[in-house]
């Protein structure tokens, strides 16, 4: 062996982190149960590298492209690891014709940002994507947002917002303010402070500047009052039903040419998620939500669980018709969402919808004699083979009560003790733990129950059978929780 | 938009592939079998992150470092992607104590190394790894041999092999045949090549060396006669029953430490296999496989498929105890596998054993009136909120036909098709594409059938009901395959 003697400190890299396996199968049952709702709606699943050429991840904007990990391959070519599985699907897209039109497909994996890594924020993490390339019906994006409430609903968050809007509408509050669509992208940046910073500080942006809290001095941008006062005409629109937020903007914007195109496609999605019955109390259009990548196009929508407030948008997207241009030279139209995996299920932790277990077995049977330790390999086999989820205590405990201990705190329902006693008549005696735990609950919070009571459930918890009903039993107790 | 207009050429980086729906899908359905074998032995899942602190995952051996993926973090620290599940493993044994003893644990994910690329052999690569750390038993080692040969049966390989040896027959072959132990890899990497070249030139390269087909001179290692009689020896021990195996080897061995330590943990694994009612002309003593990784210290393992040989050990692993030293200054026995998916995955392409589906919808909904397309929602809904994977038709075809040769290519069983007769009865037209396809192939091969019964299998190929049957009825033909 020519490893190096001294130790290696185990550490983790800043700003990425290890699940361990309660974790892993909590959040695997969360992706299994999104995968359901997608495919459910004939989405496919796409896998592809987490290395792609540098050159085929630039070019989205000066900040993702800061936030590139960076390396060669041996061909000393410039590679990178993706930053997010929007850029790779549309590689994918361009690079095999063969492929169904329209595309629909669902991705999930990690993506990585050499971002400042802050509590919450981290440099590897994880994406669910779902996108419909190849079609330019807001039937499309109908799906995605309808797909967004079925999602919700299927992990069991009950209050939650589904949001949309259409990027054209700001580019109609351009043209009806009179503003250049170069400084557009600036515009947006300051009015998206407004929940942050309030009305008052955004319009002092908006024109002349204005000292912040820390005293740092903010250049304003240098708009005229009347541009100003149209922008507040906008942000003044009163919120209501899809209807009354149509009308308003067509008397704000209607005769604009994004202003029309905006309003005709929200007005489409609108039918359609009536017809889909999605209550609009929890779908609804919010004029304030634009999304951050500068590659959309059309609608845009986000998802909040109102819990948790804190948490963000945990699940975004929007219509992007431009993206597979850069490889194919011609426009696709196409339009997606992404759930940000990791906030998801650390919302959902926080909502204690999440179950966390730390063993996957079923049964642990444990060694009270390791000279009989193929008796106890016999049995285990035996249960694995009746499809039980089985461990066999493998560890240095002796004694029975820190073997159950063990049991107890990897959540193992269920242990099979053969001792002495049982292997001369052929026996098991079987110790439902949850039952046990319960009991030694009651006992803490000092209910008291009568001295009969106590009996039965003790006779329940634990009982000795012959070996032969062992399989059969034990289906039974896990048939039904305790 | 600030993207370039030229465009980039959509391109896969050399040594890395793409995984299509049918083969994501295909490839799931593998990996979630071998989960759930792996979960019937108690095995919990794990995830740590592709990128580990470049110390980390230098130290085992030239070759494996060679092949690192290097780069930096923004902080400037040399960081890599892992080449591997089991270093990360024994990082993570070492960082968390908290964790259960012993931590029997799976991973699945992508590891990288920069190979050279060839045909079969790529950069980005999966890997199933499963693992049992803090155990010094062979109970754990026939656990791992024992859920090895399960996995091949879950899968549905018929004809494979799980051969088991162990590394210190190696070093009992070096005591016996009195070579230094420092010279002992040379010697087993010239072993490891009798199958390919023979006995006589592994001979000439034990001793003086030889000229190989190529014309290059080949430097021998020097040994004396006497000891490579005793290798010899060795290399002619009759293959057979455990029992004889174990006898051979104790006439030759017996009495160096290494060779009695070795006999007993081969027998001490023969004995629990036989607990465990594992047939032994399938999982068998094979003293000629070594395995390449240099941290093996005990049993080795690896299974092949015996009708596809080309390629190769598609599982393999072994005992490692001294693998988390490095990090924690303490030696950790440890026992493990990995499955190379990829590998199996390809392999069980070849042996059909593969069931390749480029879509995940059952039911597509056609459009036959695109100005219907609310109604086509609302069927669309009801399939889906009834459970049934649903696509609703969204590309540009507007002719019957050319919708259902999409569905027949997508290998979606069954369409449902509402066109202005059904509308204006409340009906659907429900055709069931797999019978179709069925009665096409037969037309194609030339099977001639009574008028009679071409017509009820047409018939029942496609049927005309009433809306509120549509659930229904689609549920009965999906619960029996056409």
């Amino acid at each position: 062996m020519n490893q190096e003697k001294r130790t290696v400190e185990p550490k983790l890299l800043k700003g990425f982190r290890d699940y361990l396996p309660a974790q892993v199968s909590a959040r695997q049952n969360m992706l299994n149960t999104i995968k359901q709702v997608y495919e459910r709606y004939g989405f496919v699943p796409l896998e592809t590298p987490a290395l792609e050429y540098l050159a085929t991840l630039v070019g989205y904007g000066e900040e993702s492209t800061k936030q590139i990990f960076k390396l060669q391959n041996p061909e000393r070519e410039d590679i990178a690891l993706r930053f997010d599985l929007t850029v790779p699907l549309a590689r994918v897209v361009a690079q095999y014709p063969e492929l169904p039109t329209p595309f629909r497909r669902y991705q999930v994996g990690p993506v990585w940002r050499a971002d400042k890594p802050d509590p919450g924020r981290f440099r590897e993490f994880y994406q669910f994507d779902l996108d419909t390339v190849g079609c330019a019906s807001m039937v499309a994006d109908a799906e995605v947002i309808c797909g967004m409430y079925d999602t919700m609903r299927a992990l069991g968050i009950e209050r939650f917002q589904v949001k949309f809007s259409d990027r054209k509408i700001l580019n109609a509050l351009l043209e009806y303010a009179n503003i250049p669509a170069e400084s557009g992208y600036q515009v947006f940046r300051v009015l998206d402070k407004i929940e942050k910073i309030g009305i008052e500080a955004v319009e002092e942006e908006l024109t002349v500047g204005r000292i912040d809290t820390s005293g740092d001095k903010i250049a304003g941008l240098g708009l005229e009052k009347t541009q100003v006062r149209k922008i507040k005409e906008f942000i003044a629109l009163p919120k209501g039903s899809h209807k009354d937020v149509l009308n308003d903007l067509r008397k704000l914007f209607q005769g604009t040419a994004s202003g029309d195109e905006a309003i005709g496609e929200l007005s489409e999605i609108c039918t359609y998620l009536n017809a889909l019955q999605i209550p609009d109390d929890i779908v609804f259009i919010d004029l304030n939500i634009a999304r951050g990548l500068e590659y959309y196009t059309g609608p845009v929508f986000e998802a909040s669980l109102l819990d948790v407030p804190a948490f963000g948008s945990v699940f975004g997207g929007g219509r992007y018709d431009g993206l597979v241009e850069r490889f194919l030279g011609k426009k696709i139209p196409a339009t997606g969402a992404s759930i940000g995996v990791d906030r998801l299920f650390a919302a959902m932790q926080k909502l204690r919808l999440v179950k966390m277990l730390p063993s996957t077995a079923q049964v642990i049977v444990t060694v009270m004699d390791k000279s009989k330790i193929v008796e106890y390999q016999k049995i285990t086999r035996e249960l694995r083979l009746a499809d039980i989820n089985t461990e066999l205590y493998l560890g240095e405990e002796q004694s029975l009560a820190k073997q159950l201990k063990y049991a107890n705190e990897q959540m193992i329902p269920i242990a099979a003790i053969i001792g002495e006693n049982e292997f001369s008549k052929d026996e098991v005696t079987i110790k439902d733990l949850r039952l046990g735990a319960q009991i030694q609950d009651k006992k803490k919070t000092g209910i008291r129950k009568d001295r009969d009571e106590w009996l039965r459930e003790s006779r329940k918890a634990q009982m000795t059978i012959p070996r032969e009903k062992l399989v059969e039993r034990i289906h039974e107790l896990l048939s039904h929780n305790a």
